[in-house]
């Protein structure tokens, strides 16, 4: 059953910090209207509503505008609390899940970093990948199916880029960081592949050319 | 009225981020026992209780470790939600008070780097500080007395170190970032002088020489 809401989300195509949120409204069953943001020209409303960071998502509910994925997570979990939960009920098993993340939104861009770098750079920064990559495996993953606890939630989705875009990141920037061998990762994996196979992942439209054609472009703004 | 707890914090004497968690405790009336952690020797229970980080502060509940302190703030209003709020009650609210706890938890580092750096790294680093307290001046205290919104909050503690700890990292790297005149920073200075007149911050013992000369040290240690 879908929930209509006054509700507005400025986003990209190609932003893994927007899918967050598109996921967690379609978890919810909240609707909302999506409004396609060009981050290379930049909106008056983007500017008017997030004028620190002049970043997507900005979700903006009955006129309210809200910055910071991770910051809509927890409004949407508020404001929407009776339908799905994306953080446990219980306040020491919360604190779990959002230590995975805040470790998530310290660490997610020195984890992606290969793709915005060349040369030695880039060899570092694939090291320092499978460093992180290696805590999520150990530490993240070691005594649960899930980041967030039993089942899916905000923990998980501040890591859905893993799953969803580090081989199209992989693939425009011609670095492995996850490895090919099953034998890599086995338990981080094992998540992506849980986390693929939910339904509101499985029915998002991914334009997978147009999206690694795009980050290739945005490499070479990066390194040049 | 004290609450009283199976409760243990362990922290440093010099750690800002420590010091955010003592206050908030105090603010909420919780007893707590302080664990003293000599960070250049750490204890077996620090590297038991924060395995990822290795870090202080971690509060300990009935047994069970939190680290990192933006989460255990969480968890302190998650827990003791009665008495003295650190989040505003309404949903918009607390999103915006999370945009700002957010900002300090990406920014702060930065915001302190001019004392772990030397020359000319060093003068960029201080011109990136006032960048950022630029921001917090122009948006952060743009219409409202306290970050946290009508009353000191978890946005408010993520702040602390600027207005009990900053003049101290000045001292001890030689550095000014926030600057001498009146007309600097005016909002943002008077909401330091705000913060330090709380009776929980003016209760707290600072060990000032020691802890400017243990602030040497580490500059030292940083820059070397």
């Amino acid at each position: 059953m879908e929930i209509k809401e006054d509700l507005k989300l400025i986003g990209s195509f190609a932003s893994p910090f927007v899918y967050r949120i598109i996921w967690a409204l379609n978890l919810k069953g909240v609707e909302f209207e999506y409004v396609e943001e060009d981050i290379l020209n930049k909106s008056q409303m983007l500017l008017k509503c997030n004028p620190v960071h002049k970043k997507v998502p900005v979700l903006i509910h009955r006129g309210k505008p809200i910055a910071e994925s991770a910051v809509i997570l927890e409004y949407i979990e508020e404001t929407w609390p009776g339908v799905r939960c994306l953080l446990p009920k219980d306040p020491y098993e919360r604190s779990a899940a959002r230590f995975w993340v805040k470790f998530g939104e310290d660490k997610n861009r020195s984890c992606y970093m290969f793709f915005m770098t060349a040369g030695e750079k880039q060899v570092k920064a694939a090291r320092e990948a499978r460093e992180i990559l290696s805590i999520l495996e150990s530490e993240g993953l070691k005594d649960k199916k899930y980041f967030g606890g039993s089942e899916v939630g905000m923990a998980d989705l501040i890591f859905s880029w893993i799953p969803c875009f580090l081989d199209m990141l992989e693939e425009a920037s011609g670095v492995k960081v996850m490895g090919e061998s099953s034998e890599d990762f086995p338990r981080l994996k094992a998540w992506c592949q849980e986390f693929r196979d939910m339904d509101v992942v499985k029915n998002t439209k991914f334009h997978r050319q147009e999206m690694v054609a795009y980050y290739k472009r945005r490499r070479l703004m990066f390194i040049s």
